[in-house]
C-alpha cells in the first residue's frame, strides 16, 4: 500500500498525466499478447455489469451459477448494464459449472424459442466463489459450447491473478486462448486500490465499452489515478508474487488444518480462501492466539469459516495458526 | 365467437365509438365494488409487463413461484417493462407459494440491504398454473406479509373467472379485499378475441399504468373493438357461465379418470384444467375415440398430459371421454 | 369496415386459424418483390416503437425531425423500447429532413465521440407529419448518408399507402431500394380496425424482433385477427384504391380552397391532408354548409386547421365544400 | 495534491478505514444544516446519472437548459440511468433557464397528457455551463413551478463552491432552502482527486440511491480513499479558499480583458470562467507572454476562448497576462 502510493506520486511527476492511459492499451496488449482494449473502473461490480452489459442486449440471457457473485451479491448490476436481461441459473458442485450442465440448460431454454429470451452471454467466475479453479480444458469446452448456441464468454476475475499462479497458465491461455471474450480483470483483491479493468480482444465489444463506460461515468476526468494502479499492478510480475504469497499461505492453513479432529475442509483449496467447518475446541485454540474467523454460511444452512488470505499476511500470524491447529491435535485414530 | 362478433356490429351502431371507453371502468368499477382503473392489452404477456412494470422500479425484484408464466414464458417481459428488474424464484407444490416460503425467502433476500435488490413486488398466479386455487385465507395471508415488506400484490389471473367461480368468491373478495394491488384481469381463454386489460385500485398506480399504456403502443386509436369485448364479457355474467361451465366439464373428465387403472392426477382438480399421467392401455382407448391429448411434462422429467377443457365442449365430446374410461376399466383391487 | 367484418368471418371459415398467419410473410414478400419480415402491432406507437428499439441500442440515438410524431405524441416509445436511446431533433420546412441537415447534424454529434451517443438510426417519416412526401431520390440520399455513419434507416410509414400513391412507386421503390432497413407499415388510417405492421428486409433485425415483439406483448394468442386485417388489406389493392381516393378528395379541397380570399395552404398538399389558414368569412360559410374543421396550431403559434380526408367521405360532403368556397368567393385581385 | 495526498495517508493511519466513510453523513449533515444523505461517485457524469435517475422513472422527462453539460456531453447518462427516460430542451441566455421559459415549456408539454412523458425533474446547472450563477431568488421561483408541477429540483453543482462564495450563500441557502431535492455536488474541479457526490435530503431518495449506487457498480469496497477526499474538502473551508481564490483569479482576468481594443466579454464573469472573444493582436500579445488559451464555440459559429482559473494559478502567471493585455492597449476612444 505505501509502495503503491509512493509508486504513484514518483511516477506521476516523472511522465506527466496523460501516458498512463496512453501506456495501459500496449502494457496490456504486451501482458495478454494480443491487441486488448481495456477500460478501468473502480469496482468489480462496474467491471462485470459493464462487461455484461456489452455482450447483453435487454432481451437476452446470461447463464451463470446460481451462487455467482454477479446473482448473489450485486444488486442487479448485469441487469441494470443490460437494460433488462436475465440470469439464467445453473447448478453445480463448488460454485463450477460442467459443460453438461450447460448443455442440459442450453437444451431447456430452447434457442430460437420467441417465448424466451435470447441467449447471449455465459459468464465463469476464475476462481469460483468457492476459490476452486477451471482447468483450461473446461475453459475450452465450455466457451465451445457457448459459440456454438451463439454465446460470448465472460469472465469473472476477481481472483484471476491467484488462478492463472495456480495453474501456472499464461494471462493469454486464461483468456482469449480459452475462449473468453471479455473478462472482469479483478486487481483490488490482490493489490491494488480502487482500481479494476474490463478487457475485451473485439474491436466490436470495445466500441460499444467505450460509450457504455463514459455514460455510466466511469471515464474519470483524472484517469492516470486509476491507469496508474493498473500499471503498478503488472510491472515487476507485482500480480505475480502477490498471488503466489497469497496462495502458499492458504495452502499452509490448509494443511494445518487437514489433519486436525473434526475439521471438514467443504472445498479443494486452489488459491487463498480456505472454506472450512471446525470444531468448537479448535474455535477456541485460535481464539486463545488471537485469531478469529469470519462465519460462513454453507449449504444445507451448515455454518462454517471462510479464510481469505492475503500477500501481506505476516509469517508470524501464519505461525500461530498452525501452533493452534497443532495444539488441538489430529484427528483420533 | 360467432356471438361475439355479431354483438360487436350490433353494439357498435347503437352506441357509437366513444361511449364504449368511457362505460368500462364504470363497468368494472361496479362488478369490483371500488373505484377501478382499467387498461385494456391485447395479451397476457403484455397484461403481466405492464402491471409488474408499474409497481417494479428497474432496482426491484419481484418475488414469485419458479414455474410462474410469467417466468417460463413470457420471453423477459417482466425485466422488458420494469427495465431492468428481476424474478426471485420460489418454489412450492403445485405451483402456489406458501406463506413460510414467502417469509423465508425474504429473509434470504434481506430488506434494505444494499448490495440486494429492493423487494418490490409479490406476484401470484390465479388460478395457478397447475389449475389450483389459493384460497381467500391465502391470498390474504400472502398479501400480508408482503405488505409489511413493502411489495405491492399482484395477481396474474389469466384464469381467474375460473378460480371465482371455484371459490364462490366475488370479484371483490378476490383481489383488493385480499390485498392484491393490481391484477392482469384474463379473459381471452375464457371467451374474447383480443382483449385482456390490467386493472388496479390505487390511483398512483393508475396514473403510472397511463403513460406506461401509451409508450408501449397499447393505447389503441380504435380502443372500441377492445372496450367492446371487455364490456360484452361481464354481461349477462358471460364470465360466471363460461367458467362454470369449463370447470364442469374439467370436473367430469377428473372424475372418469379418477377410478381408472394407472392413472395418476397430478394436480388437484379446481377449476378447467386436468394435468395427469395416464397408461398407454387408457391412451390406446381414448385415440379409438378420436381424442387426442396434448403431452406435458411434469417435474422429474415425467411424462403425462395437459387437458384444458372449455366452455364450448361438447356433451358428446365429454361423454366419448367418459365411455373411453369406462371401458378401460377401474383399478384393479 | 363492415365489408372488413364481413370478410373476416367468411375468411376464418374458409381457412382455418394458422393459415393466415404463415401466409403473412409469404404475400408481404411477393408485395415488397424481396424476402420480407413482418410483425402485426395494435397501434403505430408499438410499430415505431419496436421497429426503433430493434435497431437502436440503450446508447444509440436516433437522427429525426423535431416534429416528428416519435418525438412529439408518443409518450416516449422510442426511449422505452431501446431501454435509455436518445431522439437526436433536426429542423426542416414541411417537417422534412434536407440531406445537408443531416450531415450536419452527423457533423456536429460527432461520430466516434466517447461523450456522446452512439449514432443508431435515422427516422423518416414518409409521408411527413405535414403530408409532404419525400422524393425517391431524396430518400436514397439521405440512406446513403446515413450508411455512411453506420446508421439503419427507418420509415415511418402511417400514410405509406398514400405516399406511394402520390409518387406511383412499387412498395421496393419506396422501402429497401431506397435504402430503407426497417418500416412501420400504416394500415389503420387507410382502412383497417387494429393493425399496423413492423416490417424489415434484414433477417438479423428480424431475429432481434421476433423476442422483442413477443415480450412486449404484441405476440397475439389468437394472432388470426389482426393478420387477416393485414392480408384483406392488400388484397384487390384495397390499400390503392382507398390510399387514391383519399389523396384525390384532398386535392378537390385544395383546389377549392386555392382560389379563396385570405386562404394560406400552409404546406403543400401531395396526399390526403390540407393544411391551412381559412379567414373569419371562409370558416362562416363552412359553418353554414354544416362543416366543422379541427383547429391546428402552426409554427409561429398561428392559428390554422388541419382536414384529413378519408376514402369514405362520400362526394356529396366534398360538394358542399367546393360550394362554401365558391360562395366566399375569389381573392380580390 | 500532495497536501491531498498525504493527508490521505496521515488521517488513514490515525482513523482506520471505517471511521471515514461513518464519519461522511455527519460532517455533511453539519455542513448543509439538516440530516444529509451522501452518496460518493469518482465522475461528474456519475454524479448527474445516479441523481436524475433516483428521480426520474423510465416514463419521465427532466426539463434543463438545451446546452446544460448533462445534455451535450456525458454520452446519454441521464437516459441510462433512468432507463429510457427524456430530457426536454429549454432555451435561455447565458445557459439560463428563466421561471418564465419553465412555465410556458411546461405548459407546451401538458401535465397529465397520456400522450405525453410524465414531468419528473427539473435540473438546473450552478453555475451554468456559461459560469453565470442563478440568484437565490431565482432558484425558489424555478423550484415553486417545478413542484407545483409534480417534480423534483436537481442541481448540477459542478461548480457549486465558486457558485456560493460568488453569491455569499450557505449550503443550506443554495440547496435546500431554495427548494432543490437533489445535488450533485462537484469537488474535483475545485481541490478533489477523484471524488464526486450525490448529496440529498429526502431519505425516500436515499433508500432508491442507496441501491443505484451500489449496482451501478460506484460503493467501492474501499470507499475510504473517497470519503478521505470528501471530508478533507470541507476541513478547514478547504472548498471556500480553493473557489474564492479561483473566483478572483478570474476577475483579474476579466478586469484586464475588459479594457482591451476589440474583447468582447461574451458572458457575465461569476465564478472562475471567462467566456470571450479575442483579437488576434491581443492573441499574438499573449502567445509572446506564453500564454496559450482553449479555443471555444459560442453560438452563432463565433469563435472565441474559454479561461478557467484554478486556485492554483500562480501569481507571476495573472500579471504576465495582465502586462499582455495593458501592452495591447486600450479601445481606442
Amino acid at each position: 500500500m505505501n509502495a503503491l502510493v509512493n509508486c504513484n506520486r514518483g511516477v506521476e511527476v516523472a511522465y506527466g498525466a496523460d501516458r498512463f492511459t496512453a501506456t495501459l492499451a500496449q502494457v496490456y496488449s504486451t501482458f495478454f499478447e494480443r491487441e486488448t482494449f481495456i477500460f478501468p473502473v473502480p469496482t468489480g461490480t462496474a467491471g462485470n455489469g459493464l462487461a455484461l452489459g456489452a455482450i447483453t442486449p435487454s432481451y437476452g440471457t446470461i447463464f451463470c451459477h446460481e451462487g455467482a457473485h454477479i446473482v448473489t451479491t450485486e444488486a442487479g448490476a448485469p441487469e441494470f448494464y443490460s437494460g433488462g436481461g436475465r440470469m439464467t441459473l445453473l447448478a453445480g458442485e463448488h460454485y463450477k459449472i460442467s459443460p453438461a450442465t450447460l448443455e442440459d440448460g442450453l437444451q431447456r431454454h430452447g434457442i430460437g424459442n420467441v417465448h424466451h429470451m435470447a441467449v447471449s452471454a455465459l459468464s465463469l467466475t476464475q476462481a469460483t466463489e468457492a476459490g476452486v479453479v477451471y482447468g483450461l480444458d473446461e475453459l475450452r469446452a465450455l466457451s465451445a459450447i457457448a459459440h456454438e448456441a451463439g454465446m460470448k464468454v465472460h469472465l469473472d476475475g476477481a481472483r484471476l491473478a491467484n488462478a492463472m499462479v495456480h495453474l501456472g497458465a499464461t494471462p493469454a491461455e486464461m483468456t482469449w486462448k480459452a475462449g473468453v471474450d471479455i473478462l472482469t480483470f479483478g486487481t483490488i483483491k490482490n493489490g491494488t486500490m480502487n482500481a479494476e479493468a474490463v478487457i475485451t480482444f473485439d474491436s466490436e465489444i470495445a466500441r460499444i465499452l467505450s460509450v457504455m463506460h463514459k455514460r455510466a461515468g466511469h471515464l474519470c476526468s483524472k484517469m492516470r489515478y486509476m491507469s496508474v494502479q493498473l500499471l503498478s499492478y503488472l510491472e515487476d510480475e507485482l500480480w505475480r508474487r502477490n498471488a503466489l504469497q497469497a496462495n502458499r499461505n492458504a495452502a499452509r492453513i490448509a494443511d494445518a488444518l487437514r489433519p486436525c479432529a473434526g475439521v471438514e475442509l467443504v472445498h479443494p483449496v486452489h488459491i487463498n480462501e480456505v472454506f472450512a467447518i471446525l470444531p468448537p475446541s479448535l474455535l477456541q485454540a485460535l481464539r486463545h492466539k488471537d485469531i478469529h474467523l469470519r462465519p460462513w454460511n454453507f449449504q444445507g444452512n451448515r455454518q462454517g469459516f471462510r479464510m481469505v488470505m492475503s500477500y501481506c499476511d505476516s509469517t508470524e500470524q501464519i505461525q500461530r495458526f498452525e501452533q493452534a491447529c497443532c495444539e488441538h491435535g489430529p484427528s483420533k485414530a
